[in-house]
């Protein structure tokens, strides 16, 4: 079906039956879609934490490489992710999309069902944003905003020498995933469909996240978006620290060894640098490091795995020759500089 | 400058110099930029009111029309808008931009600048978002977070037979100033230039809305951005309503019957089918009418007007001659019927 034929508030309307109608519910939206702003009673003696990112058709996904459930998903699961990496729970969210005429009903539909199977997993209610015309492509912008108990909340800011880095699950996965699919469809259908899977449908580490703030021993924490690489010199900046890794520790799955192997590329720099990961990074003072580790797994059943080491300054990489080589922060980036 | 001379990051720290840097301020925002998410101290005892907002080059706005200034400004302004139709106090904002290559840095630069302006003159604090590319044009994706007293929030829900309909400042100034442009630059320029600041740097009317609803006696609340008759027709569907507007009672400058003439239209029309007025419309009851609107004279200098009467069902417009004509909702809508 055509959008012309259901016009703006004609797709609102199917829109607002997938996610939900205006009205109380346990997300503390009172009101939600059908009026200029939401309205949220916000939890008591908390923070809130507010993150909101986009997504480009053709810069951050074609519409060939997923479904549109898995497009709304994908949308969604990077902003609960911003909001694990605060330590936070997600409350509710905020969804602007710009679709381009030939764009059916139906996979906006497809994109608003896979955001809300994904905002019903983590009690997140979709309660308002903005249906627009594009001229060309697919735009999505999703905030999220969620809320953490003040001495709870974790931020990049405060790692310190000693503290070691932690990471949860497998990194270079989802570029792996990624890789094979811009090497085209036969290559995507060689390589083992968990990197597939891990490039589509991340899954955002709240609860992982929720379990190692509850210790109380988390310094600094942010989830793994542009590469390991990348995003420690985040934490490092925000610190004003430095960091060893170790290239031997970083985990790296038998999947995603499989696939770097059939394409060709380093299963190491695809941790390192690749990105979209979505697990986090977590510095933790040495002696609680196993209480943090343990908390995380008895929680939620993800592995942990101990990378590196926060030092006062400098960033490198141990190889497993022994040998120290300068880590360079090159994760991915927009507007790269030629 | 190129963006490929600056990067993602680069951009971003330039930006960031124009909206300040992390840390804390009295809007609020104790963690900004530079970390997965932002940290927000809501006020105590109040709900939080948060609204998204999106604009595409080409759709909503053409950059030979205004300045980067100009487009930072009501891009903000149209969600400090949707903030006032809450009744709320606005706190914070992301902002999403998808910008394409050829655009200079101090294109985007400008944006921001424009944007701070209008933050600062409100508290506000441009608190995180996104920066990414685009193949072609520029979209803009803004949510503003704020909070309002349980006891002041206003929606699109309250309005009872009777009730008298109040709107702030004139309507149709922005639409003629749209026109005008849309005719070429020409036209634009034998037009009252009032009208097309109405269509660059729309006002929110946030002192005025919290003018109104500190007085208790508001029973429903929205922005016009969509024309009268269209918005008017939320309010009734929202509160299961009716209402008569009264025609001639509808607020006209003299700028927007001159554009209008010029242009060879009905300024009522574009006063109830024109939209991005960004004026408020209060539903009152009679008894407290004249109490509301001194309230939001006294504490703006705005003036209003009383233009109709919420009754129990079905929509018209009382003209001139004393004839009743039926009121169509058809405000502007994105994807339209064809």
């Amino acid at each position: 079906m055509q959008l012309s034929e259901v016009g703006e508030f004609g797709l609102i309307h199917r829109l607002s039956a997938i996610i939900g109608g205006r009205g109380g519910d346990p997300s503390g939206v009172f009101v939600g879609l059908g009026d200029d702003a939401a309205g949220f009673q916000p939890p008591e003696n908390r923070h809130l934490v507010a993150t909101a990112d986009m997504l480009v058709e053709e810069i951050h996904f074609r519409r060939s490489w997923l479904s549109s459930r898995a497009l709304g998903w994908k949308a969604l699961a990077v902003n609960l992710s911003d909001v694990a990496a605060m330590g936070g729970e997600p409350h509710f969210a905020l969804v602007c999309i710009a679709v381009d005429s030939p764009t059916s009903v139906e996979y906006v539909e497809g994109i608003y069902a896979g955001m809300q199977s994904l905002a019903e997993r983590f009690g997140v209610r979709i309660a308002g944003g903005d249906t627009v015309r594009s001229r060309a492509g697919l735009t999505l912008s999703i905030t999220v905003v969620g809320s953490v108990e003040p001495e709870r909340l974790a931020t990049r800011a405060g790692a310190r020498p000693g503290d070691l880095l932690v990471v949860t699950g497998t990194l270079g996965d989802s570029a792996a995933g990624c890789m094979a699919l811009l090497a085209g469809p036969r290559a995507a259908e060689k390589v083992p469909p968990s990197v597939l899977e891990a490039h589509r449908l991340p899954q955002p580490r709240i609860a992982e996240a929720r379990a190692a703030v509850a210790t109380g021993a988390v310094t600094a924490l942010m989830d793994i978006s542009d590469g390991l690489a990348g995003d420690l010199h985040h934490i490092c900046e925000e610190s004003g620290v430095g960091a060893e890794l170790d290239a031997g520790a970083i985990p790296l799955s038998e999947a995603c060894r499989d696939a770097a192997a059939r394409l060709r590329l380093d299963p190491l720099q695809l941790a390192l640098t690749g990105g979209e990961d979505y697990e986090l990074l977590l510095a933790v003072s040495p002696e609680r490091v196993d209480e943090v580790r343990a908390a995380i797994t008895e929680a939620t059943g993800t592995r942990t795995s101990v990378v590196g080491q926060i030092q006062p300054a400098g960033c490198q990489l141990l190889l497993p020759n022994g040998t120290r080589v300068p880590l360079s922060g090159a994760g991915y980036q927009h507007f790269p500089s030629e």
